[in-house]
């Protein structure tokens, strides 16, 4: 049997887990909380830091394969790992150039990948030297996450909240719709690719309301999503699973957002309404099997359950029971004990043939569902 | 959360702890053997005698809710346990019941649920005396599993073969298909039945080749099927998860051959095929959710994949990555480490619109797939 570990203990790498019960390996995990979501699911659990080096290596040095779920990892242990012959997912080369979003950026340039036009500044000098680009977000080179280390400066007067280290001031795109494609690469080189799905965000909170497969768009625009995606990841020359994000503007126009290189938020749906889940593509992968079927067995929306603002401590859900009775839902929690305001506890995909039948259910188990302590 | 314990560690309760991810649950397992399939997906695994009562009662008597995947278990300790308070899935009253042969047909008899003519022996002397009833099959009351346990006796000159202990002697049934139907209980009663499934023999070897939903019978017999068990699953008025196996004869009557009382593997293709498997169908009644959706997704079979005769010791599987290549087949090894004639080593379950794409695809499988050593 394979040993292959999975650097972070969430819900991605519960998930992965999850996925793992199918296939014949040995499953280890690493990470600092030894009552993290992913740690009764192992055959080993290693308490550990995730961005420590000597940690990271002496977790992966007796592995045949290593992959991550959160990309804030120690990159030089996982390429001292690939030098000594342990397969990383994706490679640590990729890893590198993703975590910086300056070097994502540029990244996106010099492939001639469409993107929203950007400035790089090392400081606020530099950004005041760039009034004409504004409206901007100003995004963190490192260390951003889940919509901390980003900044809207729509004009001059709000310079001031814009960041003194390295970041990408990056031109506002008149969105019209996010979408995410995930894309999967094997060790031949083949490529799997999920059918896009759009994001359909609440106007009033900046967060992810539900999300919708497959996303409702014309065609055109779709291939090109699914073009622009496939690009993305083919240049990265890396085998394993890729969340590339992107904004659809008003004409029609695709740009990239960002990219993951593992598992994603917004592949949860594909557990139950798609033949092959990501987490199932991304064990293949790992254990060089055939690539699974991306296709969706149903239409599905996924909703994410996260902790309601005003509350933090031990979680109570409240609703549980009128979610689970809706047709069709799927509950999934992720076993955190503590609830704070907008921590992602868990997520809900519901499957139907009928679009309007999905947002109406979304909606029910956006009302009902509460996140409280 | 919930604190609920599984006895035995195979891969039901692999399968159990699979779905149970998806929900706020502290898991328990006990099993005699610490490599055994669902030893590293629990929470907390107790190594232990099932058949002990002081191991069953010590394990339980903290736990919010237990349940078997097995049948051969203490069920004097998980009486205790249900007067403390415990509760059990199934009632004790009904392994009770169903673990012993007599006693079990003699429920079907006295709750005049159609069940093959049968009589009665304690020793081989009572069985001679009952030469007008062969052909039969000569079953062992208590301590039968799998096959083991059931001797045919075609006439007198076999009659040596018989047991010496008290069994039922049964009259062969002239058998047409073989059916099983999965039927759910929650706390307060209501009742979910899955689709009744068809098992396919293969004519020369005595075991399952694959299995079939929905069954192809005409919709009397199906309804004959579901009604049939329903009744003998209301009888028992006890919540859990029951599987009832099933008859048919040449002239469409359904008899009970026997009913296992928890999840079982003539449900394993609702994992893929179905909204909610049976695994999630009982995790929702011990958790006190409300029932989820058994109607299948799509038409699907699943072929059991078993230890190749005269291959014992560590496995090895061939064909692996042909079976992976088959569009919509999702493969379950339980990750026993050793294999022997006839083991349970995993089972694949393919999903297809159309039943002759199902039984070839399934014949591949069959066909590709060697459990080695």
């Amino acid at each position: 049997m394979k040993k292959i570990g999975i650097l972070g203990g969430g819900q991605l790498g519960r998930m992965l887990l999850q996925a793992a019960i199918n296939y014949p390996v040995e499953t280890f995990v690493m990470e600092n909380d030894a009552e993290c979501p992913a740690a009764h699911l192992c055959h080993h659990f290693i308490k550990g830091d995730i961005k420590d080096f000597d940690a990271v290596y002496q977790f992966g040095k007796n592995l045949d394969a290593i992959t991550i779920e959160i990309e804030n990892v120690n990159v030089d242990a996982l390429e001292k790992l690939e030098s000594e012959g342990v397969k990383v997912y994706p490679r640590p080369s990729v890893l590198k150039t993703i975590k910086n979003k300056i070097l994502q950026k540029e990244y996106y340039k010099s492939h001639e990948i469409p993107t929203a036009a950007f400035v790089i500044t090392q400081n606020k000098n530099e950004l005041a030297a760039h009034q004409s680009f504004l409206p901007a977000a100003h995004k963190l080179a490192e260390g951003g996450y889940d919509g901390r280390g980003v900044q809207l400066i729509n004009n001059k007067s709000e310079i001031e909240k814009g960041f003194d280290v390295p970041a990408v001031l990056e031109k506002m795109v008149d969105i019209e719709k996010e979408l995410a494609v995930i894309v999967v690469v094997n060790e031949s080189g083949q490529i799997a690719i999920f059918p896009p799905v759009e994001m359909v965000f609440d106007k009033y909170l900046n967060q992810l309301d539900y999300q919708l497969c497959p996303a409702i768009l014309p065609d055109k625009v779709l291939w090109k999503a699914e073009a622009i995606s496939m690009h993305v990841v083919k240049n990265f020359k890396s085998p394993g699973i890729f969340a590339v994000e992107l904004f659809v503007d008003r004409k029609g126009d695709v740009f990239v957002n960002e990219t993951a290189p593992r598992v994603h938020n917004s592949g949860h749906h594909t557990i139950e309404a798609h033949f092959s889940s990501q987490f199932d593509m991304l064990w293949r992968v790992m254990l060089d099997y055939p690539m699974g079927n991306p296709k969706y067995i149903l239409p599905s929306v996924m909703v994410n359950v996260t902790g309601d603002e005003g509350f933090t401590g031990n979680v109570i859900y409240e609703g549980l029971q009128d979610v689970l009775k809706i047709d069709n839902a799927f509950l999934h929690l992720y076993g955190k004990k503590q609830t704070k305001p907008g921590r992602k506890m868990g997520h809900v995909t519901i499957l139907s043939k009928e679009t309007q039948d999905l947002m109406y259910k979304a909606n029910i188990v956006k009302r009902t569902l509460k996140v409280r302590s």
